[in-house]
């Protein structure tokens, strides 16, 4: 039998999964003190759904569940579909279901907080993960802007209770990048490409941006003066007159309250785009100079419930790239999270004495007994190795843990 | 699109997954003070592990993963095997794939706690979960009956902090079932047959089970005996002498120190049987007199990992019902865990406002900010039916947030 994991997911050793419980607990405590509810959906969907959903190309990437039993025979038989679910790609496509299920007994506007597995078919060369965990907050239900705000500023905060620091979020508009490549002379049915020209700014270089526009066939005027705005880092202001209105509006006052609240730094990004085809109106992401690409990401997709209601719901949601930040708290070594550990070192005819032991020092410990192997050293020297702060042996006469090491 | 999950899997609503998180953040606290440590493997395992697993009937309830691709074309094409992995249906098959791979890495006895998900292919109609959360603890690599103590204490303390009192432990050993059986004249390849009509001894009472056995072709003498066994409630010492005596000797060790540490009722049951087919020692279950059927249970499986390693580990492990107990204290109305809820409503302009008083009172509650809709009365009563405690109206004169339904 084959003892790894399977290619893409991972086992967590115990400190791994102490890091990753910490993370996951710092985020929750955030998000729930101001005032998001956790939900949990199957990690399973109908594979219609799927095949259905606004994914892009996570489509391709879904791992299906084969049909069962006669229905497993019947479609071998008669050339018909083989699967019937399949595991979701993302938490954003539960969660509109979700809601479209269970709206009548939610808040309005519900907000919500969704940590919890993924999965993707990704090539294992790549060094992506299959299995993943995503940590989301959405607020369905809220055509203002305060959703926007409530959601960076929630954001902003949970990443600093896990003890992130120097980050911007960055800002934009769908309403306002489409409008504004509009009026700068792009063909309407250019306007998809162009975004997914713009969407490579980081990977390609202004210059390659340029140069796929023009392959695209869009007027060299147009794709000159966009350029030039990218350029220049243009600001709000600079682009405002000629983009649509109420985007304009909603960005200034998400903007000015989020200065005046302070503590958080945001920024507009003409150049900031978002792969997701769902997304309708504001886009952001966070990123650091600590570290290449976004930490989190989101934006409003007020179209996406409409698919399971027949009437459109308004939603935005923020993402927060959970394994990249465990991987980021991985590297700097961060403490040990949990109480500090004792171990408390017995023979067997004293399991009793040594429980009772335990129990007394469980209010400030995390107690593990540990029946006394033949070389007490060597078992120190583990304990040391795996964490353990302090360690006692039943049958000494001072009642005090000792510290490791000392 | 459909908008119900799938089939026997859930959607949880915030109520209840406040239920949940109180329940497995209640048990981790105490498995964690206990000394037990905890793990994530994935939800996907290599289709050859589950099917050479001694899952027994667990194997025909295996949700398969179809192949991709290239490996997909060939399968169909050539007629082989369409799908490469599957989803776990319990947690110790992948914690034995675990700790072959990262045995090195782990402190040894290796006490692990696993809280996560699993799946089975059940029917839907008898009202069974498809996807549904497993509680486990396990101590790897101690052939101590110490580590059946330490799972019996640390799992009772667990139940005890959920609120669940009053319920009994149950204790038996396959070994001294085998032995007994054998002395009271049952052959020996006759003993797995007579285990599994014993474990039916709940639905069927003892004059099924009898019939079952001479159904078998039993020895009438043998049944007999064993029937008036059961039915005095025969006791550890009215079988002693005619049983393996290391498993009596455990037994008695282990019954004999609960008893001294006090606060658990543990009582033997020559009936309890167990159904995995991996139990080669000790065996035991948690039942309560308020509802039917086990709410834990476990037992020791020492030649489990020995099909990954070569080698055999000795290990035993306790798994409690988390469903079941999710259930009984929904029953129960259990009081919303978490803190008190707090509404701060709001006109749009003052939004900066509200968020300041709100994080001033994020000391105290969970605070959400709600946009000040046209008809106030009647968000307060969708307040006060959402379990919230309190709410503040920004621009009120007094700065005290008022108890809902005063």
């Amino acid at each position: 039998m084959k003892t790894t994991p399977v290619k893409g997911a991972n086992d967590y050793l115990p400190a791994q999964a102490r890091v990753r419980d910490f993370l996951q607990e710092k985020i929750l405590e955030t998000y729930r003190a101001a005032g998001f509810e956790r939900i949990y959906t199957p990690i399973i969907e109908d594979i219609e759904n799927l095949d259905k959903s606004d994914g892009g190309e996570n489509l391709a990437l879904i791992f299906k569940i084969m049909k069962r039993g006669d229905k497993l025979e019947k479609a071998l038989a008669e050339g018909g579909e083989l699967c019937d679910m399949g595991l979701r790609y993302d938490l954003t496509l539960p969660l509109t279901r979700y809601y479209a299920n269970n709206r009548a007994s939610l808040m309005s506007p519900f907000k919500v907080i969704q940590t919890d597995r993924v999965y993707r078919a990704e090539r294992p060369q790549k060094g992506r993960l299959r299995e993943f965990v995503q940590c989301d907050i959405d607020i369905i239900g809220s055509e203002s802007r305060t959703a926007e705000l409530e959601l960076i500023l929630t954001t902003a905060k949970a990443l600093r209770a896990v003890g992130l620091d120097s980050f911007k979020v960055k800002i934009n508009d769908r309403r306002l990048l489409r409008s504004l490549l509009l009026s700068l002379g792009f063909a309407e049915d250019s306007l998809d490409g162009v975004c997914i020209a713009l969407d490579k700014l980081d990977k390609i270089g202004p210059e390659g941006v340029a140069a796929e526009m023009l392959g695209r066939g869009c007027p060299e005027a147009a794709v000159n003066e966009l350029s030039a705005l990218l350029a220049e880092g243009a600001g709000l202001d600079a682009v405002k007159a000629r983009a649509d209105g109420e985007a304009v509006s909603d960005l200034e006052f998400i903007m000015k309250s989020v200065a005046e609240i302070g503590g958080v730094e945001l920024e507009f990004d003409l150049s900031l785009v978002r792969g997701q085809g769902y997304y309708t109106g504001t886009v952001f992401e966070v990123v650091s100079s600590e570290f290449r690409g976004a930490i989190a990401g989101g934006g409003r997709y007020d179209k996406l419930i409409g698919k399971f209601t027949g009437e459109d719901v308004p939603a935005v949601g923020f993402s927060i790239g959970f394994e990249r930040i465990a991987a980021i708290l991985a590297e700097r070594g961060a403490a040990a999270a949990g109480r500090p550990r004792l171990a408390v070192v017995y023979d067997e005819r004293d399991f009793v004495k040594a429980n009772a032991y335990a129990e007394e020092r469980r209010a400030d410990y995390d107690v593990t007994l540990i029946e006394r192997p033949k070389k007490l050293g060597k078992l120190l020297g583990r304990l040391e190795e795996q964490g353990f702060a302090s360690f006692y042996v039943i049958g000494w006469e001072e009642t005090e843990p000792k510290t490791l090491g000392e």
